[in-house]
């Protein structure tokens, strides 16, 4: 925990699935809760397109091809999207854990590190906000293709479900424990009282209608 | 989806995150949804690991040290057992669609497939069925870890039970959709008809309980 990273070395893509892991169990806080949330939904976003790709040509599913394509698209750039997220709130984090770091002998040492807290955990509790919002979407779209997309691959619609509202709820977590470093009043703090709950109950909306389809055909 | 892989091919833990992501969209259905739970299973008990080597060694919480680096030990370990089964879904489901593409010219041809079918979806739902066994092995620590661990790290026990929920509820899906290919009246199907419904209430149940310690616990 005492070492500085550099924003490259927190780039997660490049890494492999056991050094993630092994990364994530360490003691060192990054990567942590925040980032695994995003990989999560971008797993899940990974999962949509796969369905996707398993209804488009195939002549079962022609009636259905135009909207499958669509939403095989759209969670490929949402899948980006997630990574990259999952990248910033390591980076967020580890400014956040820099800053607080910064000395404190003086008044105004004192001062430019509250500053600087205050400016990392604003940055710490945005990224998983838009972690959150860009999960929903995910959410959104393995809800529109597990009740038409290819029968055999129900189950992988269903799992898409299930990470990105496990995505959605746990980087509203990592949204919540920033919140008290910011100052009272602070506009993310008034804005996030209304949208936080809202997300929380999209994501067991969405994933609740999305395993009702799944359900339903498993038979 | 017409080649057939060497399981040397299928093992994703040497794999790159991003190539993770690229194999999980592609329309070869392998690696799928189960393999899928079985990794968010892991990154689960990564960051539950991550916990408890945030909470053993501080004066803060030496009154929970012991049970904290039992909790992290348990979850290392369970860990590598669902990377090993991340493994397996890919290489049971690979297998069943290989046994799908034998020849039905002749009826002892037809015969051997229907056997080789049959054998290769006992295999394919097997495999998750111990996914959802193993992660909710992880959930229960999760839930242990989360009112006593770090609270500076309590968001992260929060979404190791989101995660290890979803992979529980996941594989549970995958246990489903592989039972219809199984011999009326098979040992799995019997023993499975009072085991994952209970599996599903335990991931609901133990999820819930995880999530209101992080709650109280981030005020």
């Amino acid at each position: 925990m005492n070492e500085t990273h550099a924003a490259s070395q927190l780039a997660l893509a490049p890494l492999r699935i056991d050094e993630l892991l092994e990364r994530l169990s360490s003691s060192d806080p990054v990567p942590g809760g925040g980032s695994a949330a995003a990989l999560a939904g971008a797993v899940g976003a990974s999962l949509v397109s796969m369905v996707a790709a398993l209804t488009v040509g195939r002549d079962a599913y022609a009636d259905v091809e135009a909207e499958a394509r669509e939403i095989g698209e759209a969670a490929s750039g949402l899948r980006n999207q997630l990574v990259a997220l999952a990248d910033e709130d390591s980076i967020a984090y580890q400014a956040y854990m820099d800053a607080r770091r910064l000395p404190r002998q003086t008044e105004t040492e004192r001062a430019a590190r509250a500053r600087a807290i205050e400016g990392a955990a604003a940055l710490a509790a945005d990224v998983p906000l838009r972690t959150a919002r860009v999960a929903r979407e995910v959410l959104e779209l393995a809800r529109r293709i597990a009740p038409m997309g290819n029968r055999n691959a129900v189950s992988d619609a269903g799992v898409a479900a299930l990470l990105t509202s496990a995505a959605i709820r746990g980087a509203v977590l990592n949204v919540r424990i920033n919140l008290p470093q910011l100052p009272e009043g602070a506009p993310l703090q008034r804005q996030v009282s209304e949208e936080l709950p809202q997300l929380e109950a999209d994501a067991a909306a969405l994933e609740a209608a999305a395993l009702a389809d799944v359900s339903a055909r498993l038979g």
